[in-house]
C-alpha cells in the first residue's frame, strides 16, 4: 500500500509486478486481487469459520480469539506457501499448517475444523470478487454520470450514423453516448445483482457438512448461517463445490461489462482516428518516438481487456462441467480465470470512468462530416419525401440520376436538386429536407427518454 | 415435419440436415432453428413491421394484410435467397425483394418500409430465440421433475463422495440428484428471465428511426410499442444494433444452460463406468462392433454440447464491441454461434430430460464401493470422534497405524479397531463410527431443503 | 449440382441451405463440407476398407465390388439417417446398417467389417478437409497474386502509417499489400503442410485392430497402409482416435488462416471509410435502405469469420483431452466446430480472391491524408535530421515549439521551418526532410524482398 | 532466485508470487517469465539494439558498452515502470526513459534509438519464449523417455480398452503409453520447430525503418540482422507488428502441447479412480482433511492447464486481425496470454515428466478388469471366430443368447460356450478365443513401431 520507493520493496525475482498489465497495473483491483489480497481472503474465512463455532458453541470463545489474531497476512510467508501449494495441488493445505502453527497447541486444532480446503479457497474467492466489484461499480457510475453529462451536452449535436464503416445517415452525438451508457447501466446491473448473491462455501470433505457433525454440530445450517454472516456473504442453499453457478454467474456478468466498456472504446477508437477526429481522449498517451502523437490510449486498453474477456469467461463457463464432488481440474482452473476477470473489468472500469470524464467532443468535425457525401448522407430522406411528390418511381428515378451527378459535377445534393425543373413551384422544404441536422429522427427523443433511466 | 420417405423430400446437396448433430438432430429446436423457422421468423418480422404501421395510420390497412398473406415460408426460395444474401452480407435484402415482388405492385412499397436490414434479423432472431426457449424450459422441466422424484426417492442412498477421483467420505444419491437438479433450476431461472425481456428491434438505417418520421411516422415510440406488440416481443429502450446486451445475456444463459446439464452428465458418465456402474441410462446406445455394450450416449452427448457452448457465448460476448451504429462484422459473426447455442441447447435438454427419466440407479453397488477402501472412509469421523476419547494426539497415531495395517492384513478398519485393547472397555458406537452409511452428515437435510425449491 | 428452380428441391423444413452463412453459402465449400458430402465420404470410407481388405484377400473381390456399387450418396436417406444417428450417438451406426442391406445378403457381412464407428467417420472427416483444402487453397493462391500485384502496382505509393489509430509516419501501400500477401503466404504453407499428412483412421474397437486379426489379417500394417492408399491419405503410425493431432493440426492452420485474412479484411474495413477512403471494394454491397452506399462486404464477411474462428479452434484444441480408447464427448464435440472452420475459412478465402482481385487503391486520397498532420508526420525524421545541425537539444526545442504554433496558426511544419532564421543559410535539404513521401524508409526495398517469397 | 526465507524478500502488497498457480509456481518458468526475467528481456533487446548500430558504425561502441553496463534489472524498479506504463500503454516507455537516464547524458541519446516501443516488447517476448521453451523442451524429453520405458516395459500388460467410458476390447497398457508418448513427441516437433524460428522484431515506428535511415543506416537490413544476430533469434522477412505469425504460431504449438499432455492426465485420473485403480500417482499429494486420501495432483495440475490453454491461444489467433501498422488493443491483448500459456505449459510439462517418471502401474488389477464383463470384452472376437464355424447367423444367435445368461447365471462367457453342444466336438481353440490376454491384436507390433519413433 506503501509507495514503493526503497529497494528492500521491489518485488523478488519471480514475483509479478503489474509489467505486463498496464490496463490494470494501478487500478484498486491490483490491491484487491493480489496474491496477498488473496492470502487475507484466506485468512478472513478460516477466522470466521472459528468464531462462527465459537459462536453456535462448537468451540471455545478464546479459539475464535486466538486464531483472528494470528490470521494476519504479514505473519505468512507467500512465496513458500505458494512452493508448498504444488505438493496438494492448492494453497490452503500449507495456508492451514502455518495457521495451525501460528495459533499455537492449545487452539491450533480449531483451526480449519471440519473444513476442506476448497471451502476456504472459494469463499476467499467470493470475498476477493465482492472487495474487487465495489470499485467497479464505484468506476461504473463515475463512467454512467460523465456519460449521462456528455449525452445531455450533446442531445443535438448531429454526425454521420456510420453502418459497415460507411456513412449511412445522421445521427446525433447524444444518442451515441446515451448508448454507451445505456450498456455501462446494464453491465452494473448485472454486477450489482451477482455481487449481492455471492455466496460463502462450506460443505466439508465432500459437501455433506458431516465432519461438523462429528465435532459436535446439531444445526450445521445454523453453522453455515453464521459463517456466512461473519462475511456478509450470502448463505447457499447447498454447499457448491461443483454447483458453480456463483462462479459463472461471475463469469457472465464480468465478461459482459468488459465488451459494454468495449463497445464505447471501438467507438471512441473510430472516432479519434487522425482522419476523423470527432473525439479525443483527454490527456492522450505519448509516444516514445513521435512527440506530436496523442495515443487513445484509454480506449485502447479497454478494447485489449474486451478482446480478453470472452475467452476467460469460456473457461469459467467450461467448468460448470466439473466431476464427482470436488473436481480434478475443472475447480483449479478457475482460479487464474476469474481473477484476471476481476483485474481487467476493474482496470477497464478505472479507464472508462476517466476516459469519459475526459473525452474531447468535435461537434464541429461532426457537423463538417455530414457533407462528406455530397448530401447522400440525406438520399433516405428524400427518397420518402419525394415518392409522395413525384411519385415512386420518378422520385427514384431523380435521385439516383442526381446522385450519379454529384461526382462528376462536384456539387451538392441540395444545389442540383434545387435547380431541378420539376421541383420548382412545388411548396417543399427542400432546404429542410437535403439538412442532415434536421434528420436525426426521433435521436433526441431516445435520448431523453434513455436519460431517465437510473 | 412430414417423415421423410419420397425421393423429392431429400435435402439437395449442399443443404444440411443434421447428419453431424446427433445430440440435437431430432429435437425440437431442429425445426425451432432451422433455415425454415429464421425465414419464417423474417416474413414474421416484416408483415408485423407493416402491420404495426397500419395500425398507427401510416399504411393502409390492405398493405398490412397484402403483405401478411404474402409472407408464407412456402412461397420463398430457401436456397435462391441464401445465394444473393452474399452480395450484401445478409438474407434480408433478397428477401425484402422477393416478398416486394410477391405483395405487387400496390402494396409493395409498404414491405420494410423505414427498416434495415438488421431491423428485421434482429427481430426474427429473437422470435426464434423464443420459439426455442419455449421448448427447452418444458425440457428443463421435466429433467428437474425427474431429478426431484430420484433426489427424494434416493434420499437416504448413501454412496462414495469422489474428490479429485477419490472417495472421500460418504454422501447420498440424494443429495447428488438435489445438486443436478438446483443447477437445472438456476438454468430455468437464468433463462426464462432472459427469454421474458427479449426485445424487438426497430431502429432504422442508423438507429434514429427517422425514416419513419419521413414517412409519417409522429411517434416512434408507438410505433415500435406497436411492432414489438404484434410479435409479443419487448419493447427496447433504445434501438440495440450495436447495443448487444440481449444477444449477451441469451450467450450467458445458454452457456450457464449447457454447463448446468454437463455436470451431470459427466457425473453419469463416471458412474456408468464399467468398473464403477453404479447408475445405467435407460435404453443406453448401441455400438456398431460390440452388441453387449449399452453405452451412456445421453450423456456422451450433452457432455459434448458443454464443451462447445462455451466457446460459442464467447464469440457472442466478443461482439459486444461492435463498432459505429452497425457493425462490419461483429454482427454478422452472431447469427451462426447464437442459433448453434441455441441447438445445442435445446438438445441438451431433450437429452437430459430422457436421461433422468430413465435413469437407473444402483444403490447395492453404491453401499458396495463405501467397502472399498477398507473403512477409511469413515477415518475423518474416528479422529473426530476418537479425540476426546484418547487425546488428539493418540487418536491420530493409532489411526495411522491401523490404516496401515488394512493393507498388509486385508481387513477393515472396524475390525482392526474393535480388536484395540484401548478402545474394549469404552462406551463408544464403534459399530456405528464405522458405518459409512452413518456418516452422510447433513446430506439428507440439505436434499430436503433443495427439493423445497420449486 | 443443378440450379435450385423447381419446388421439390427446396430443403425440407429443418435443413440449413446457408441463410444465415452469407461468408460462405456460395463457396465450394458449401458443397465439400454439406452433408451429402460427408455422407459421400463415409460412404468412400467403407469402400475404400471393403476394397484394401479385397486386396490383401481378406474378402472376394465381389464384396468390393458391391460395396463400391452400393456405397452412392443418392441410395441413402440423409434425413432418416440422422435422425437414427441419435440413439448410438453418430451418423455411422445406422449407414452401416443401410449400407449392408443395400449391398446384399451375400457380400453385406463385408461391410465394415472389422472397424469401429469412429474409423469411418475420422476417415471421412479427414477426406472432407482435403477436399475444401483443395480449393481453399486455390483461393489463397489467387489471393496472394492479386496481392503480389498490388505490391509491385504500388510499391512506390505513399500513404499515411497508422499506430494506435494515428498517424505515425508514412508507409507505402506496397509494403501493405505485401505484409498482407505474406500472411496468405504463411497461411498457405502451414495449410499446405498439415493436408499433406492428413491420415485415415483404422484401430477398430479400441485400436488395436484386432478384430481384422480375428478375420484373417496376419498385417494390420498392411492392411492400413492399403486402405489410407485407397483413400489418398497418410497412413498413420498408430490409430489416432485420442490422438488428436491432426484435428488440431488443422484447428491451428485453419484459425490461423482466417485470422491472416482477417487482418487485411480490418484494414480495408478501416481503409474503405467514408472518411478515410484510401481503397474501396469493387463492386461492394448495396444496402436495402440507402442506395448510395457501396459497403464493404467483402471485407465484412472475412471479418466475421475472423472473430469465430478462434473459438472454434479452442474447442478443438481441448478435444485432445479425449478419455479412454475413445471418449465419450470429446470426439463428438468435434464434428460441427470442424466443419465450421472449414466453411469459414473456405468462405473468407473466396472472400478474400475476390477482394484482393478487385480492390481500387487511390492513390491520390493516400497522398493527400499524409499532410493532415500539416507535416508532423515527417517530425521523427526532422528530429534525426536537426540533430546534428542545431544539437539534439535545440532541435527538439525547435521542433516542439513549432509543432505548437501549427494549429494556431493553420500553416504547415514544412512553411514555419522554411521561415527560421536559423536554418536559413545551411546546406540542408528541408524541402526533402519535410516531404512525407520521401519518407517511407526501407519500405520498396522491403516490399522487393517479400516479394520475392513465392 | 535465492530462496525466500527473510521477511524483506517476501512480495510487496500487490505483487503476485504464485498463489493462485499451484501448477506452474515452482516450475522453471516460473522465473524464465516473471516480470523480472520481461525487464531483463526488454534490456537485453535494447542493449542488442544499440551494439549492432555500433557495430554497423551507427553508434560509437562507447555507447553500446554504456547501454549493455547500464542495462541490468536489478538497476530498474520494476513496480515504478509497471505504474508508469500506464500512460502510454506499454512498459517500454517507462522503462526507456529510466534507461536513458542510466546510461548519462553522453550516450543516453543512443538509447532506443530509432525504434518503437513495439520492437522491443515483442523481441523481448520471443526471448522469454526462446527461454522458456529450452527448460519446457527437457521437460517434454524426460516425459517421452518415462514413457517410452512404460510402454516398452508394460508391451504385453493386457487392460480393457474403454469406449464411451464402457469397456470394449481388451488392450495393452503399453499401446496406451505409446500413444501418449506419441502426443509428447508430436509437441515436442512442433514447439522445436516454432522456436527456431522466432524472429526479431525492428521495424521503427510504422514498420519502414525509416528512422533508422534518417540516422545513417544505408543497409537497414544488415541492421535487423545483426540485432537479431545479438539476441540469437531468427531474421524477420518483414517487420511482424502486425503480421503475428510468430505469436499465432507459438499460440498453437502451446495450447497443442497442453493438450497432449492433457491427454494423458485425464486417463490417468481415470485409471487412478478408487474403483479402477490400475495406475497410481507416485506420491501423490495429501488431503487437508483425509489424511488416507492419495489425490492424483500431477494429473489433476496438468488437466487444469489443458483446460486453459485452448482459450488463451483463441485470444492470440483473434489477435492476428491487427489493424493498421501497430493496433489499438489487439497487441496489447497478446502479452499476458501469451505468457499465460508458456507458464502453463512450462508446469504441466514440469508435471508430465514427474507424473511418468513416478507413475505406479497395477498390472494385476489391469488383468482382473478383464474379466468384469464376464467374458464379454470378447464377444467382438467370437463373433468373428464362430461365423466360419457355426455360420454367421447362427454364430450371432448363440452368443446373443449365452450373452443374456451371463448375468442371470453368474457364470462367464467361457463357461458357458465350453458347455454347448454344438462346440464340442470341433477343433476349435475355444479357451484361447475367451482368453481377453489373447486379444490385444496389434497392439504390440504397433507399440513396437510407436517406440522407434525418436
Amino acid at each position: 500500500m506503501t509507495p514503493s520507493t526503497s529497494e528492500e520493496e521491489a518485488p523478488p525475482a519471480g514475483s509479478d509486478a503489474g509489467l505486463l498489465a498496464p490496463g490494470s497495473a494501478a487500478s484498486p483491483a491490483s490491491s484487491t486481487t493480489s496474491d496477498t489480497a488473496y492470502l487475507r481472503a484466506l485468512l478472513d474465512a478460516e477466522a470466521a469459520l472459528t468464531r462462527a463455532q465459537a459462536a453456535l458453541g462448537l468451540a471455545p470463545r478464546e479459539a475464535a480469539t486466538a486464531v483472528s489474531s494470528a490470521a494476519v497476512t504479514e505473519r505468512f510467508d507467500l512465496r513458500d506457501i505458494a512452493a508448498r501449494a504444488r505438493a496438494g495441488g492448492n494453497p490452503v493445505i500449507p495456508l492451514v499448517a502455518d495457521l495451525t502453527k501460528a495459533v499455537g497447541a492449545e487452539y491450533g486444532p480449531y483451526v480449519h475444523r471440519g473444513a476442506t480446503s476448497q471451502d476456504i479457497m472459494d469463499t476467499a474467492t467470493m470475498l476477493v470478487a465482492v472487495r474487487t466489484l465495489d470499485p467497479v461499480l464505484a468506476d461504473l457510475e463515475r463512467t454512467q454520470r460523465a456519460l449521462a453529462r456528455l449525452a445531455a451536452e450533446h442531445r443535438d449535436t448531429a454526425m454521420p450514423g456510420r453502418t459497415l464503416t460507411q456513412h449511412a445517415v445522421p445521427t446525433t452525438f447524444g444518442l451515441k453516448a446515451a448508448g454507451w451508457r445505456s450498456l455501462v447501466l446494464d453491465a452494473r446491473d448485472r454486477l450489482t445483482t451477482v455481487r449481492d448473491g455471492l455466496p460463502a462455501q462450506l460443505g466439508g470433505a465432500a459437501g455433506t457438512l458431516a465432519a461438523f457433525g462429528a465435532y459436535g454440530a446439531s444445526d450445521t445450517r445454523a453453522l453455515v448461517a453464521a459463517y456466512a454472516g461473519e462475511l456478509r456473504l450470502a448463505e447457499p442453499l447447498l454447499p457448491w463445490h461443483t454447483l458453480r453457478t456463483p462462479v459463472a454467474d461471475l463469469a457472465g456478468a464480468l465478461a459482459f461489462t468488459a465488451g459494454a466498456l468495449g463497445k464505447a472504446a471501438v467507438d471512441v477508437l473510430t472516432l479519434a482516428r487522425t482522419e476523423i477526429a470527432e473525439v479525443s481522449e483527454g490527456g492522450g498517451g505519448g509516444s516514445s518516438a513521435m512527440p506530436h502523437k496523442a495515443n487513445p490510449v484509454r480506449s485502447t486498453l479497454i478494447a485489449a481487456a474486451a478482446r480478453r474477456a470472452p475467452q476467460l469467461a469460456a473457461t469459467l463457463y467450461g467448468s460448470l462441467a466439473a466431476q464427482d464432488e470436488r473436481p480434478a481440474g475443472a475447480w483449479h482452473a478457475e482460479w487464474e480465470p476469474l481473477r484476471d476477470l476481476l483485474r481487467l473489468v476493474a482496470g477497464a472500469a478505472g479507464n472508462a470512468a476517466e476516459l469519459m470524464e475526459g473525452l474531447r467532443v468535435h461537434a464541429g468535425t461532426m457537423r463538417g462530416h455530414l457533407d462528406l457525401t455530397h448530401g447522400l448522407i440525406v438520399s433516405e430522406r428524400l427518397a420518402a419525401e419525394l415518392a409522395p411528390v413525384l411519385g415512386r418511381a420518378r422520385a427514384k428515378e431523380l435521385l439516383t440520376a442526381t446522385a450519379r451527378r454529384l461526382h462528376t459535377e462536384g456539387r451538392t445534393l441540395a444545389e442540383l436538386l434545387a435547380e431541378e425543373p420539376e421541383l420548382q413551384d412545388l411548396d417543399i422544404d427542400l432546404a429542410g429536407w437535403t439538412d442532415p441536422t434536421r434528420y436525426t429522427g426521433s435521436a433526441g427523443a431516445l435520448t431523453d427518454r434513455a436519460l431517465e433511466r437510473r
